[in-house]
């Protein structure tokens, strides 16, 4: 049986989004799976109360006297053993679950999943690795606000670790990486992009050369856009803001005329498409690549919904067996590299 | 008389582009200033003969033998002192013209303002100036991709270059500086942002801190947001990309229902205005700040209302005394911090 523990108390709506969206889980996977709900145990169980339980002998509650704060920096929670997210991932570490799923700090997720289970053999940072809203198929950037700063062979743990992913998650073949970059002749760059262009072309056999900004969300043929966590987290986020301007501005601008008003509402399932493509709430969470097990992580603002697509997302990747794929293919590659990094 | 240059031969369409936008700004201005036309002088006077001039006296052409390629190397360009760019380059440089503005080779336009025109004293890095889409009122990101990599100086150069364009163009008081990272905490960032962020707060009074990428669209409250040329350029395509794929999104999807095409076409003026802002063709051309002189940079696919609005923006900006204003900010500001720096 599979299990996944979840951080009950993560996020910035109520923690019902996290009891009960695990628990619509697992009445869409017919109870499949076991859950851990990782908290506070009194107020779980008074939650529970609310909620139609059709699967109790697959629900655990594991208790945890605190938790860790949305906005908590890192001296705050590094020693907090208590917290449900560090209690969680003890889980992972002690083969008590397969996954972890929080929607809480991604600064403190990346940093207990560090300290507890460590990183798989061979990976010197781990990264985010976020699906990109594209006309046809997937592709994800990696790395989406992990770390901050890179080193050329990061950029070859990410395309490695990406490239697994999409193999394994979404079942492509030749999967083809491309590095961010301003440009796309292999001179265009910044010093520390030129570096990791050179050490890819070396190194990782589906190396396509550069990608712009904007084939992150075009056509252009490429599975995996690895960059440093810094640059891919401003693309995102910037990403983001136009998506949020030109939704505002369509209900700001439709307002001025009846014309539009209508207009808006007849266009109501077209937008709600396309906005779907661009909302993170399909995907649940995205996981944290590199570590040494399957971590996954939300958006703070998730709802129910999104929460129950984030456990059915962990369940997939434990049925694909993700992380053991991760590590075989990290063995067999990154380990040849070594001796040259 | 306001005498201005352009680069004819600059492009991605015909050079129409550039002969009749020019001379739609002077119908617009009422001859209120000089153009000079650069570049192959038969085409020109060629083209010349379908379009009416009605201020001849105000129009001269300055021969240009050869022209500098959309996709030309550093290499190709670098000793053709008789391209259109350059001769219309030394126009500024032989105080025959007091601006000069090209829709070609940004890279080539960067490298012969440098070769030809200098830097303003004190200034290390001249930077792109990009205006935002935002709701209310104009921001600007510099540098949107003059150069690949910075120092933490080039920040502080950028800050009050762009402070004064915004103070200067757009009349705004104590101008709000921002700076691109991934969280608003001092603490958080790359180590060039993090050093930056130190050196603004030292020598920036109009420093606000950290933004995120999601400010460059939305209400944040900041007038100039600083950041390297490589994270400038790759948040700007970000957005771009995005903007391309809800317009192409909104087509398609709308093609699927009348009720949908119908409702397209109620919206079509509210999207007309939405997307209107996020028109580089509105500003026409963008200066790059910190050369010796008065570079307006437009996008190869400019059409002939976009030139005129550069030329416009030129007008503008000499008539604004904005390099003026720019040199003596520089000299007050920088290079009282030359001796820490």
């Amino acid at each position: 049986m599979i299990n996944i523990a979840i951080d009950v108390m993560a996020g910035d709506l109520d923690i019902d989004v996290n009891i009960y969206g695990a628990l619509d889980a697992l009445d869409d996977l017919d109870g499949s799976f076991s859950i851990f709900l990782v908290g506070e145990e009194n107020l779980i169980l008074e939650k529970m109360k609310f909620k139609k339980n059709k699967y109790p002998q697959c629900v655990h509650i594991v208790h945890a006297s605190s938790f860790i704060k949305m906005d908590a920096k890192i001296a705050d929670f590094r020693s907090d053993k208590n917290s449900s997210m560090y209690k969680g991932i003890e889980l992972i570490k002690k083969n008590d679950a397969d996954a972890f799923i929080s929607i809480g700090n991604s600064g403190a997720i990346l940093a207990n999943s560090l300290t507890i289970l460590g990183r798989i053999k061979g990976v010197s940072r781990p990264g985010f690795a976020i699906p990109m809203p594209s006309k046809n198929g997937v592709k994800i950037l990696i790395d989406g606000g992990a770390n901050a700063d890179a080193k050329k062979e990061h950029y070859l743990h990410f395309a490695l670790l990406g490239e697994q992913y999409i193999k394994t998650i979404f079942s492509k073949k030749n999967v083809k990486i491309g590095l961010l970059s301003i440009g796309e002749e292999p001179s265009k760059g910044n010093s520390l992009s030129l570096e990791a262009y050179n050490f890819l072309l070396e190194h990782c056999s589906g190396f396509i050369g550069n990608i712009e900004g904007n084939d992150l969300t075009n056509d252009k043929d490429v599975d995996v856009i690895v960059t440093d966590g810094f640059t891919g987290n401003i693309a995102l986020k910037s990403i983001e803001g136009l998506a949020e301007l030109i939704r505002g501005s369509l209900i700001l601008e439709s307002k001025k005329s009846l014309k539009s008003i209508f207009g808006l509402f007849l266009l109501k399932s077209s937008l709600k498409n396309i906005y779907k493509r661009l909302d993170y709430r399909q995907y649940g969470a995205v996981p944290l690549l590199g570590v040494n097990g399957l971590v996954y992580v939300g958006h703070g603002k998730s709802d129910q919904a999104t929460v129950k697509n984030a456990v059915k997302a962990a369940v997939l990747g434990v049925n694909s067996q993700l992380f053991e794929s991760l590590k075989e293919s990290v063995a067999k590659n990154i380990v040849n590299t070594r001796n040259i990094i």
